[in-house]
């Protein structure tokens, strides 16, 4: 006789077949959480490998049952995770989600609609419809029509913008600053469009001047690229003078406000983002500042009608037919086919703390980096690179090796064409280097690290809001011990 | 005083979080559930959005709280949805997912690893490189070097099959039948490449000596693309003569086994795709046949080297210090930057069920398929298009009005340029699409459509294992009584 096949998640009887299992998966979440006791896994990549492959087979003939499988893997995972919600875990824009943000994922796994047709999930297009307008309504309140698409996040909004604007204008070019974020060069190199230029940014910001200088050198369609929140520096170009020189030079304006695009829901620092909505297309993250789990990307654009080049007719889900007879065609709203309703933690996070509970969340970690950044100037052995603009701190210890001659791993960001001085900062950015290899291997925190002003530094990304002025003496107190030893 | 802020989802205490919020989804779940009642919700569309709409603001400017926006909304998403769980919800490659993959997913989403740098995801990235490595020795069990990434899906691994072809010969032209997936036109457009060449099959799949004739006529670099489990009928293409074909004209195959692709977990039915590894590189979409929630894509590689070419440097993730150092190099394993690790619910349901439990899956939705045909063909009323090779069953009212003149709607497989014989069906394919439209609208039963023979078809795609003699038999009398009102 056949075994039943094993439970499925949907239908009336889903949810009492998820309990007994899920109370498993908190339960090993729990234990490897206390296994691990920091904020990752001690003994450094092998250490980690060599325990996940003592599990056992991957792909057994005949499979143990769910509840060890479950048990087993969680518990390596969550052993063996960078936990984002532990304090001394800010190395980058990993944010740690909120448990309601969750808890409504599991929904969106457990019914499993597909946003490519309405008749794969009725509901959940109907509220990623809602949500999008809203937001896109945040970002644009003064346009007419605006819209947004979700996304697996900024490199794919990013992406999306230069293929409107390719679809716009042909062969279009793209300038970014040194300062933006990896994925210009990479969506220009995917979609057959010419290598970005890139203006130097010795401050870490775009200068409108250095942009107009630019922008005269070139022929031809342009779509400038300008960064709300880097991901080195946490630093904002100044968008309303940015704007000007694109209108001038008859040049788009896309804005990457991957990371800073949620200040927008803080009263108190929303005017950082003035000018956003000059831009025709936005890239706003909600797994950065949105504490959202991965993924919670958008591309917002100014007006609807910017998105019909997406469209796309597939028989099997939006014939004509059809679409003539009030099924909608959703089919346009990604360069996916199948997709996750992503949108529905969204949703229940938005409803369940509005905005002024996300701009508390936001004002608290951007006093998160004051406060550290305060630290760090009281403590003689380090440098603070400056103040924090959003939540991103950089400094480094004074005390280290003083430049000698050599080959530096200063780091220019990617792309750069800047002459940034190096300096001979040598042995320092080695040893900074090594510093943050230390603290990984130890597991005693998760720092990033970021090229600025020719020198390497650390970087602390503060996106965890419950982090307290205790959390970060510790961490400033771990690097100090690391760099005298 | 300020409020504290809501509890996260990781750390020691994120699972007593989780737990209270947990309770209510799957309370909203059961009872969202029950209040649908059957596949989908009656109405329509404009029914449904009316309710979504509601429900009321979706950003407010003070949230009301995490239990009412998760009992709300989950109810709202759950009554609203097309549920594969139910058995009368058959008309894509939507899947019905297990509960145990959907346990396991959420604690992807409460770790929220990002999967693009070793100190986010330490043991994470290193399950990924089991799993992958396993599930491409599944597809290449002769090869020395296979792999596979994990994508969103087909389309996304049909897109890096195209590209990775781009950047081997430049220029490349890809050749498909028109039964092919329409990511193929659509990966294309997206990286700049000619216009796919389509070969009609009028008979459902990719016939050898046509592609021998359409590649004689073709200069420059070939990528073929066959399909194993098309979309409309669920048809594999005759693999080993087109990997012949293929090698005596100096063009390279990928096959598209999204549908079909477990169909290796089968003992009985895995020598259906006989030849399968003479590709250069296969899609294979867990999220179909594996009865994961979306997304558990793969592209498969024969051989690893071929992923060179996606490799990419970006400092603050994977500087080139860092990997000498030891940290594993990860940005080359996706195009996207921030990536969940949807890997997690593949590892525990491969542990749980092995090779053993996910054939005998496959076989029992091969079997319902089996059935429905025998249903069709005893049903004086209804015609059989074929026997169906994986799980998907063609058939139509014999019933509605006979052949006349007139625009037809039959539908040609998006971009083919077959002239299949339309015969004026005008009447019954409308018919027949009315049919379809009635059963969505009352919420009786979720059927496909596909054109095949120059006639439309009502299209059952059957990928839930718990699906009962019974429940084809509900199907087939739904579809009598609409015929005959």
């Amino acid at each position: 006789m056949r075994a039943a096949p094993p439970p499925l998640a949907g239908g009336t009887s889903g949810a009492e077949a998820l309990r007994p299992l899920l109370d498993t998966v908190l339960d090993a979440l729990h234990d490897g959480a206390r296994a691990r006791g920091g904020p990752l896994p001690p003994g450094g990549p092998e250490a980690v490998a060599a325990r996940v492959a003592a599990l056992g087979a991957v792909l057994p003939e005949h499979g143990t049952d769910p509840h060890e499988a479950l048990r087993t893997l969680v518990h390596a995972v969550a052993e063996g995770a960078a936990d984002p919600a532990h304090p001394l875990c800010a190395a980058h824009l990993h944010t740690p989600p909120l448990a309601l943000a969750v808890a409504a994922d599991l929904a969106a796994s457990a019914l499993n609609p597909s946003m490519d047709s309405w008749d794969q999930a009725p509901a959940a297009s109907a509220l990623e419809a809602e949500v999008t307008a809203a937001l896109a309504a945040e970002v644009y309140p003064a346009a007419g029509r605006p819209d947004a698409l979700v996304t697996t996040g900024g490199t794919e909004s990013n992406q999306l913008a230069l293929l409107l604007a390719r679809e716009r204008h042909g062969r279009v070019r793209t300038v970014v600053g040194a300062n933006a974020h990896h994925s210009f060069h990479r969506a220009a190199w995917l979609l057959g469009l010419p290598e970005p230029v890139t203006v130097p940014t010795p401050d870490g910001t775009l200068d409108p001047a250095a942009l107009a200088g630019a922008l005269k050198g070139l022929d031809g369609p342009v779509l400038v690229a300008a960064t709300a929140g880097t991901t080195d520096e946490g630093l904002i170009d100044p968008i309303p003078a940015l704007a000007d020189v694109c209108a001038a030079h008859g040049a788009e304006l896309h804005v990457d406000a991957a990371y800073g695009g949620p200040v927008l829901f803080s009263r108190t620092h929303r005017h950082l983002l003035d000018g956003l909505d000059r831009a025709r297309t936005v890239t706003v993250d909600l797994h950065k500042l949105g504490w959202q789990p991965a993924a919670a990307g958008l591309l917002a654009v100014r007006d609807a009608a910017d998105l019909n080049v997406l469209g796309h007719t597939a028989d099997y889900l939006n014939a004509d037919d059809d679409t003539e007879a009030g099924l909608p065609d959703l089919l346009g709203r990604s360069l996916r086919t199948t997709r996750r309703p992503d949108v529905l933690k969204t949703a229940v996070t938005l409803r369940a703390l509005g905005r002024a509970g996300l701009g508390a969340l936001v004002d608290a970690c951007m006093e998160r980096a004051q406060d550290l950044a305060d630290l760090v100037e009281k403590s003689p052995g380090l440098q603070l690179r400056a103040r924090p603009t959003l939540t991103t701190v950089l400094f480094r210890p004074v005390t280290a090796a003083e430049p000698t001659d050599g080959a530096t791993v200063a780091e220019p960001t990617d792309g750069a064409t800047s002459a940034e001085p190096t300096d001979g900062a040598t042995s320092t950015d080695e040893d900074l280097a090594a510093i943050r290899r230390t603290l990984l291997a130890e597991g005693h925190a998760v720092l990033g690290r970021a090229g600025a002003d020719g020198r390497l530094w650390l970087k602390a990304t503060l996106l965890n809001p419950h982090a307290t002025p205790g959390d970060l003496a510790r961490l400033i107190t771990l690097v100090e011990g690391s760099t005298h030893r």
